[in-house]
């Protein structure tokens, strides 16, 4: 059985996206700086970037992901492999060129289901947002955090972590990558604790 | 001129205490995991706490702090050098043993200024609380930030950074030291942005 991994670029005051999001600017306001250590990647990012994918045989988004970047991924997505994009509204699955198809379905959970029934015994990258990943802790269903901190303080955006999303939750430091620009932090959840 | 270094033990998802703080309980509920790197510290992690006061000659903190860790402190702090805490009602200083004296100011840039004075060459250090940190951040007061980083999602607590602080601030990263359990991320504060 694959590990269930989300992935995230986070700034180091915890925002994944900059304010003021829209389909012109996917990222919100200064939010590409969060991601700036993939284009082009140097040095150990390189291989940070590349080990996304290398062991998934499927991806869960959530839909407002999808709409933002449906089209700057193009007719040839990255991914290569079956997404499985969380939605309220179900539709036919949408086959791109190089092997990357949509599909659509409703509830984080089943989408997360659907997503480990197409990769086998291969890994199930969950590549945000924020609200999907927050649910999929909360429901005590992601076994590895990839936070990739990128040095500098938003003030503002979406908080990949938001307050309150649940009990207390141990992790595991599982390795520290000190890359340029970015410092790459991978935990184990190793479990839920309702808090005292 | 030294260094104005802000140090704060910070869970994964941002909060430097956990909720329902008391004097009973300073640190709030599982907030003791946080702190827990220094209790005692375990290999490299024991360089990175003496290195806490080694280059500084001064430190600040708010005035909540100071009224919940004055007991726990005791009569020989483990600062053994002035102690500028900020209050919005000053009273004579406190001298303590070991070299430790409580300066009361006013606001916490004439704290960090008599902070300044007093450390003459050598680096102050702002303890915290988050508050505390925050307006020095925000007044472009912060050389350096030293994060460390505890393995755990608090879900609830005291954010060591608020939203909307202020503009967006660039950071630089100067060292990742991979601890055992903890991660100590060292920030050059390299200049702060008006959000375009």
């Amino acid at each position: 059985m694959g590990k269930v991994i989300a992935e995230q670029s986070m700034s180091l005051d915890g925002f994944s996206t900059g304010p003021n999001i829209s389909v012109g600017d996917p990222l919100g306001e200064n939010g590409e700086l969060l991601h700036e250590w993939m284009f082009p990647p140097q040095g150990i990012n390189f291989m940070v970037r590349d080990e996304m994918f290398s062991t998934a045989g499927a991806v869960v988004m959530g839909r407002r992901m999808f709409d933002l970047g449906l089209e700057p991924w193009g007719d040839d997505p990255p991914f290569h492999m079956p997404v499985f994009v969380v939605t309220r509204r179900p539709r036919d699955p949408l086959a791109m060129q190089g092997g990357t198809t949509y599909h659509f379905v409703t509830g984080v959970e089943p989408a997360l289901e659907a997503a480990k029934a197409a990769a086998q015994r291969k890994d199930v990258t969950i590549l945000g947002g924020a609200n999907t990943i927050q649910q999929l802790i909360k429901a005590g269903l992601i076994d590895e955090l990839r936070i990739h901190v990128a040095p500098v303080l938003l003030g503002a955006g979406t908080r990949l972590f938001e307050a309150a999303t649940g009990p207390r939750i141990d992790l595991e430091i599982a390795r520290v990558i000190d890359g340029p620009g970015v410092t790459h932090l991978t935990f184990r959840v190793t479990r839920s604790i309702r808090s005292s």
